[in-house]
């Protein structure tokens, strides 16, 4: 069963049910939510995580922020969503969805200004729970369409976490593998640990087991020799940001991956969601590289493994051109050969 | 100044002095080791590593071991050499140097079987000094030559750790480093972590602190956005075994780095004694991948980081094919474009 990662219980009164994705793979921790300033320490270490799950996590968070609201009248209640927004935000700062899921429930705050309080705050659950089950729509739809790229008895190599626990439900890069998994296709996954902060050995590993698909667990630098095998018909991976030529970012060790695909004529796919395409960018070239702190490779697994003082490079994602990606996948259909020219096609 | 790993102090009567390698990066512990048994667990857990170290530490294990025999005739000393050598064999079973070093020393003792027992115990220990003399002077000799590759300015890429700690001292792919630097040439080094037991964090970080070398510590992940970004000017690695035709066994994640460097047009050389060289191979298909244990993964840095039960590959090492090497360097020269012709002119 597709796992259920952050949703809504009960009415205005209800509260925030998300799986606790720091306890994983050991335990499995339903927390739940119930005012503001929890939702915002749950972003914050990452209890919640995935681009598409910081978008709900981040309306949801603003729900329970303004829903005790005092404010009598629109100015007040509009000062309380900005300020709860803007405290929202501080939790990722770096996290696009969060900013698009505030800035749209700002915009439905805006357009209901006419109504009571009370009824603007049922609006913003109400847009809060559109955004969740959008999620999950366009999920189960670049599954159904992405399994189309995974032939029956394949061996599949994916990296980091694009499944469920990123999204409201089942995934991206993983929804086309559950979904294949659905289909009858037998399938069988190699799963990048992912340095350094483990995604695909905590998150990938245990969403595939929980579905009941075959899953190998390797270190990112067993993947050219797995592929050199024969073992990987295909790579499937999800996306942070598409520019409008199709340059993907995307976790780091994407594009040393995409590289040694190719070297091994394994074809390379990415899937997304069209809402991660950014078509302001021409290029991938103007996407920035987030660097992260030293201690995540140093210190990030329980024990110090370099000497003190050791410089230390860690960049969060890194860019894969267009031209190493065979298709992507999104919810309106498969782009393959990425180009500024198809991409504007199928987003029209 | 470069690492003495492994060294035997005093006479007969004394005893060996280690580096302490799994106490390594956060502390510096020199052991002495007075016994076979010792030695054996030392081997066994890793507190002495690197096939040329391990040679060394087989040979002194056999001395320890055999210095206190109280045979009266060479056939009773033969039957201790025999058995103190099978026992030390099973420190390591999968470790070729290891063998080779108590063959040789099996040799020596037949050689001056005429002579007293305290006379071939002697020679025992003398072969062992000779091997350990041996060792430092190939690895300067690789360090002088393997200098040539690398540019005034250059960055330069390792993997592993092929540095003192994996030798008597100074090395193999990290004497060129060594080398380099005390010709007064400016060098910038990158070096993989090296997942799963991190090499490269732990030991390769340090030796090259050590030596006041500029080093940035990346995630095996990074190396290939490294290179895009134009910092990498030569990719540098040690081996564990060579084929006639060039193609050589090292540590995994060796060949994904290859065939990345050559995407990148970064040159890629390999640096090795002679004795790695296992002409009997044709080529890298018939040497065997030896596979570790999952926990190495999964539970390696001190917290379970996978869902129990889930299926592991852990292969030690992979084989990165010669069409990939630049070049080999070795004590007796620099092989360039490797093959079955020139590396037989090479070593004949």
């Amino acid at each position: 069963m597709p796992v259920s990662t952050i949703e809504w219980i009960g009415d205005l009164d209800g509260y925030v049910r998300l799986i606790d994705q720091t306890a994983l793979p050991t335990e499995v921790v339903y927390k739940e939510v119930r005012t503001c300033e929890e939702m915002w320490e749950a972003i914050r270490v990452l209890r919640v995580r995935g681009a598409p799950a910081l978008g709900i996590a981040g309306a949801l968070a603003l729900v329970l922020g303004v829903r005790s609201s005092t404010a009598d009248t629109w100015d007040e209640f509009r000062k309380d969503v900005e300020n709860t927004a803007a405290y929202v935000g501080t939790s990722r700062p770096t996290a696009v969805n969060l900013f698009w899921a505030l800035s749209r429930l700002k915009t439905v705050a805006e357009e209901h200004n006419n109504l009571p309080i009370p009824d603007i705050k049922e609006a913003l659950l109400d847009e809060s729970l559109r955004i969740i089950d959008e999620d999950r729509r366009v999920s189960h739809r670049i599954g159904e369409l992405g399994q189309e790229l995974i032939p029956d008895g394949a061996g599949v190599l994916t990296h980091c976490n694009a499944g469920g626990l990123a999204t409201a439900e089942y995934g991206t890069a993983l929804a086309a593998l559950f979904a294949a998994h659905e289909k009858g296709k037998t399938i069988r996954v190699f799963a990048d640990e992912t340095r350094p902060l483990l995604q695909g050995a905590r998150l990938t590993t245990w969403e595939l087991q929980q579905a009941g698909i075959p899953v190998t667990l390797i270190c990112d630098n067993m993947a050219a020799v797995v592929m050199a095998q024969g073992k990987v018909d295909c790579v499937i991976v999800g996306a942070d940001r598409i520019a409008a030529n199709g340059d993907t970012a995307n976790k780091i060790g994407t594009y040393g991956l995409a590289v040694v695909a190719q070297a091994h004529d394994v074809p390379f796919y990415v899937a997304a969601p069209v809402s991660t395409f950014d078509l302001t960018l021409e290029s991938g070239a103007e996407i920035p590289i987030e660097e992260r702190p030293d201690e995540e490779i140093t210190e990030g697994m329980g024990r110090r493994i370099a000497p003190e003082g050791t410089e230390v490079y860690n960049p969060a994602f890194d860019v894969t051109p267009a031209d190493l990606i065979a298709a992507i996948v999104t919810e309106r259909g498969i782009i393959r050969n990425p180009s500024k020219e198809s991409i504007l096609l199928a987003l029209s």
